[in-house]
């Protein structure tokens, strides 16, 4: 799976010898400047980590694209600081166990919680959590993982939605939208989404069961005053620029606005976090008494094994569904980001790095 | 106390002939446009209203002039729907009984909760409340009042100030800011207010007790560099404009801000509450985790008995600080709502209309 020759030319790695002993890993290959390129990445090799004790060696199965980390390739401080230049991506991933000195996990594991993009991971064993055998490993980086677990804090701690109610997603058909959506149907609203094309459009209300989808690229204004003519009541913010714009004019009093993320603002070269698309009126926030918050999930880490004991029986029945899109190698985690940060994936973006056991599906 | 002479050249009023019977009103006497000015309103002559069963007739003593009038001139809706020209102004008042239809009021008694800028009201007994014989009959419209009430609201269900928290406070010498702050000391947070000249600003460190005060017209960003280096955890909002700007540029993470109200604002020409300044970013509320609400304390009535319960013992044992000015003749209303739009009054601003009960103090 893991093609040895040069994927980016501004890095060239040396011809690889294929050693059990030598890892791949993505790194930062120099400082992007608005939208980003391939070529701000390279893959390098290098020789395992030595693990001591408490840690644990895991060969990466599947490692995580998200939108957030466009941010950390800046320069100065969004969430955390940004990388240096040299400085491994840091993507969340689902391995197996190669060799271990945590008394809690075997050798032949499946865990997640190790972060980069690099085909073999060294982590303190603390910080994984094992993949049970009746779920797919790879929801636990998506429905049952980060994203996941976002939409359920997002939604529940801040949202909070009710009976009857209009929420409004964007991004519905990613991971973070779908789940946050089928959240708050369960909780008994009407959930209308927002997404880039027909097809996810026709994915979000026939197969998430969403009780309507806007195609943002068409009429948006016009779709959003026939879908909510009284207006919305929670928006679950994903996206930002105009399609944010577009669906905070359009608060109820009392609404709720979670902001997740604003995935169509990141490849902007003023991503300062302090002068940045879409604004909101303090007046408007006033008169309507509405509420806007930023949060990210890692601030409520007591989330996940909340989420997880709520929505794996779901998942298992097929209740709470979720699409992903798999790309195939970790080479091709970079050009999968820059196709992420466009709209061009359709799902929860993995890269596959290596076989997935038997005993998983 | 009364002057029956003609206020407002706009909108003589005929000689008036003093009976028993009759009553003044301020009305909105044109719409504004922009800034205003006393011509918007006039006084007219009418006679008292019969009251029927369950309804109290009072005589007005104190009547309020609070910014939020301002909004209410306009057409259209900003909390509430625009008066219409000829409308009565809606201000909170405090009066005594001259007739009652209602088991619960007795002629002479002392009330709150009657509605408008006139001399004689008519209200539902049920919209009424006794004030009661041991703090100051003017205190129910600012300390112990609605003013009083949204600081107690805003700081509590918003705010959530926490020990060796930085709290800033705009307005900081107005009932509102002046409780808030002092709500927000008593939860051990480091307050620091904001006001309009070098007089208030003492005020606010000297008696009200903050931990500084800055003078909004010189070197605002200095001073809130030196008095707030790192950061701001929580910002109580009355004004808008350029000092929400500077304020909300310097939130950390988790940082609250009750939007209470923007009076620098209130007198633009496009106070449609959708295209307003200040403007949030988006992205700083996400990087910073941050929470922006805007909220109306008439949205948690439940909160008025309860402030009065905690904080009438702190206003009489003189733990609880309040100014108060007092413009005497409801005719001198507009001029003082003119006023103070533009930050000329000088804590909570009162029209006395009738002397205070000797039983009152």
């Amino acid at each position: 799976m893991h093609n040895p020759s040069v994927r980016f030319p501004r890095r060239p790695i040396r011809e690889r010898i294929m050693t059990e002993k030598t890892l791949e890993a993505v790194v930062l290959a120099k400082r992007p400047d608005g939208s980003i390129t391939p070529d701000v990445f390279a893959t390098v090799e290098r020789l395992w980590p030595a693990i001591k004790e408490g840690d644990v060696l895991t060969r990466t199965l599947f490692a995580s694209v998200d939108p957030y980390m466009r941010g950390i390739l800046n320069e100065g401080r969004t969430y955390r600081e940004g990388l240096a230049v040299g400085d491994m991506i840091p993507g969340e991933t689902v391995g197996q166990v190669i060799q271990s000195k945590h008394p809690a996990f075997r050798e032949g594991a499946v865990v997640s919680g190790a972060f980069g993009w690099a085909t073999v991971l060294a982590t303190p064993g603390d910080r994984l959590v094992r993949v049970p055998d009746d779920v797919p490993p790879s929801t636990y980086l998506g429905v049952l993982g980060m994203p996941g677990t976002t939409a359920y804090s997002g939604m529940t701690d801040i949202g909070q939605p009710k009976a009857g109610e209009t929420v409004v997603i964007s991004a519905a058909s990613g991971p973070v939208g779908a789940t946050a959506g089928q959240i708050a149907r369960r909780a008994g609203a009407r959930v209308i989404g927002i997404a880039g094309s027909v097809e996810k459009c026709a994915w979000v209300t026939e197969i998430a069961g969403f009780d309507g989808c806007i195609n943002h690229h068409e009429n948006l204004d016009e779709q959003l005053d026939a879908l909510c003519p009284d207006g919305v009541d929670v928006y679950y913010e994903n996206v930002g620029g105009t399609v944010g714009q577009a669906v905070i004019r359009r608060l109820r009093n009392h609404a709720r606005v979670p902001i997740c993320g604003l995935v169509a603002d990141y490849n902007d070269r003023d991503y300062s976090g302090l002068a940045h698309a879409p604004t909101i009126s303090a007046a408007m926030l006033l008169f309507r008494r509405a509420r806007i918050e930023g949060f990210i999930v890692g601030d409520r880490p007591e989330r996940f094994a909340e989420w997880r004991a709520l929505a794996t029986p779901w998942v298992q029945e097929g209740s709470l569904v979720y699409k992903e899109q798999i790309v195939k190698g970790l080479d091709q985690a970079p050009l999968a980001l820059v196709g992420q940060l466009s709209g061009q994936n359709f799902g929860k973006l993995l890269v596959q790095v290596a076989d997935v056991p038997t005993n998983h599906e």
